[in-house]
């Protein structure tokens, strides 16, 4: 059985909305529900109960890679887990996968490619802005993916460096650019996805994509809705988010 | 540039509903638009055009996994691209990861897990069918993942053997009676994840995790909406697939 | 307690995919599953069952509004009922209420509006298409609303006759082109409203009602979704029609 | 051309999210962009567009139908247009119906109704909290349809005083319970609609519903989704109500 350490990280758990990722220190931590003395977790088991001083329990469950992702850093308006993941799988990016992405933002979407290209692929992003790239490298570096990220300073609409990549992966405002570029840029059967949130933009990289002899060119939307689940009482959560953006999917034949 | 050499596979692709993988032999192909002579492919590179014998146009293109994944042969309902997207990111599976599932049927979904654990991982597959296994066997050797799983005809309701795996993926009738299994074969901080069809079996699976302490239970569902886009008159197909099933997804703390 | 008359029309149901509606008569009638003597109805209550020649059973229902509807003689696309829902009650359209529509198509929309506009309301319905007409007719007769309706074979593109009218629906390829005669038309307060196929036609006509300063502009789709419910299994139905049209409503100050 | 009176009600609108719904007096009435001096709107056209003491415009339009029942007092959980129209249309309720309701709470879903069944049909509505019959009965006086209801207080499980009504619509948390009474009050082929916002209510009701022959029953859930149209940027909004309620509409044969 697993213990914890002192200077390992740590989730703490009260509820799906309050979650706390620290650092286990000799200090003391502050929740919304009291204070934790953070030293009484040394040597405890992961899955343990730990109360505050106000008496309130929390779990200290060990983290996940989706939890640092949710935490990163944003500048920019970050790409949901729906969306990344049916760009992962419907562009059949996986280990060993050589992929392009633009803008590279806060490093989300990036993150989750490099996730998923390890050990022996690369994920090569253009981006513009150095402040971005500052924020994004930190967050990177933060889940131990930076090996697997090629970052370039540069503006993908005036071409794509890299030759025979598996994907291009563009969450940008005018995708249709780079269109040929990425036609020049992917293998034969190569992905091309991009993400985008209004619908004037989809028909633009659509008619792109067809005068570039793409094929299977698919566009669609994800919906995630949430459930309470109560024995008895089960019903969809009030509220959901309508709209991230527009997953345009095709392929270089 | 790559060429096609006589033997390989490829895609045949007319429009997104007529597509067909072939064999490149030196016979001929009847296509619904007419008769393609197989042998005219070889030294040709991907992408170039040729016509059946009535004049009909296709292209040729390099299959990719999601070809072949579409075409398993199914032998239960097959678990949707979309669906497959979410767990495996949401279960943050990826390169190592030890993956418990069940049940195996007709081995789409292991295909998924394989192709993403790759190649440090392990994909564990319950199932007690011996007829459904003998069919994903067959799926799992034609997409090369045979290597990255280790099927066991065994009831995974009675107990999973394997210790400290990174997840439990379910699609099975009672998941339910998985859970106290699940809570003992992962590590702190894996993932249970199941697939239902019903808001029953949601609401009993959900109950079981909650007495096993699993923390940040989540169901929802994902719809996937099609656009039919061409300039001026864009718009969502007229039918879209409103239920394939629910996510719940839980982990261990 | 109401019995079945000779002459009267009766809902013969069963299941939600096969009723009929039939007139009694001393005759036969052919179901999908056998053969139905219609004179063992006279003189019966409604509610009875009775059987056919091979023994299957059906149910006598009361016809009602939704089933002539339904049942409408169809020349063109017929909105849905969930669209025609919101339009009358979006736009305020109730008893007493003078209604601009166009086009009149089968009728269908017509014969809602029409329905809800009785017994002081009128729906003005401008057609083209003389072959549109003599169908609609037919079908507002049947359903006894003719007397609420002013069917106008003229263009609504080149202006709308009526004053003061508390709405006007328009259900065609080019609403912007109404939009300055809509506001012409209406009264204050009155309501613009449109149904789209396309989100282009949206555009165009949310466009229109801006330069014309129609206030509220709102655009909304309604999705239906169908459930089966069964005590143990409930789930939402596979398939649902994921689009009908964009619905537009706007108000003249 | 209509203008304002003294005393007469009017819509101030900035935008779709500022609107106010005020008596014109001789007073200044002060809103979230300054104030508005009401006398200068005596005598004037509506449409006019007016300045606030610190310059900002706001256009005067007549009020409607609906702008009343989005003012209701709610002490209740109120029913969302989008699912009171299609209780409506789906359940044939217009002009002259007799229809049958439960319970009353702040008497929005009344209201609907008794708009659609003027000026010949009947509202009779039951409710055991007084304090929400006071807030109805206001509510619905100042919308003017006190006298196509009747209120009554009783609680509606214990039996339904009507006879031969034409339709019975429930908002309230055990429909079962009145399944039997409304088969009882329902005229042959009347409509039985319920709304329940868990599905477990909905498997209880649709259980009831069959145990007492009726027929065509169908739960459906409906979804509204706005836009934000812009040319050359149109999207869904961000934001939506994903849950309400299920409607299960069913009739008496």
């Amino acid at each position: 059985m697993e213990v914890i350490a002192e200077g390992s990280e740590v989730l703490l758990y009260f509820s799906k909305k309050y979650k706390y990722l620290v650092k286990v220190t000799k200090q003391k931590f502050s929740t919304h529900r009291g204070v934790i003395d953070l030293s009484q977790l040394i040597g405890k088991p992961f899955g343990s109960t730990l109360e505050t001083d106000v008496g309130e329990k929390f779990v200290v469950a060990k983290p996940t890679f989706m939890d640092y992702l949710e935490r990163f850093r944003k500048v920019t308006q970050v790409i949901y887990p729906k969306d990344a993941a049916a760009i992962v799988l419907f562009g059949c990016i996986g280990p060993g996968s050589r992929v392009v992405e633009a803008g590279l933002g806060s490093g989300a979407l990036c993150a989750v490619l490099a996730y998923y290209v390890r050990p022996t692929g690369k994920v090569y992003s253009y981006e513009i802005r150095r402040e971005f790239i500052e924020v994004a490298v930190k967050n990177l570096s933060r889940v131990n993916l930076l090996d697997y990220v090629v970052i370039k300073e540069k503006d993908i609409t005036t071409g794509i460096d890299e030759e025979n990549v598996d994907a291009v992966v563009l969450d940008m405002a005018t995708p249709w650019l780079v269109v040929p570029h990425a036609h020049k840029a992917l293998r034969n059967g190569g992905y091309f996805i991009c993400f985008s949130p209004t619908i004037n933009q989809v028909e633009k990289v659509v008619k792109a994509l067809k005068e570039h002899n793409f094929i299977d060119i698919t566009t669609f939307e994800l919906l995630l809705r949430t459930y309470k689940v109560e024995e008895g009482s089960t019903r969809p959560e009030t509220w959901m988010v309508a709209h991230t953006g527009y997953l345009t999917v095709a392929r270089k034949p």
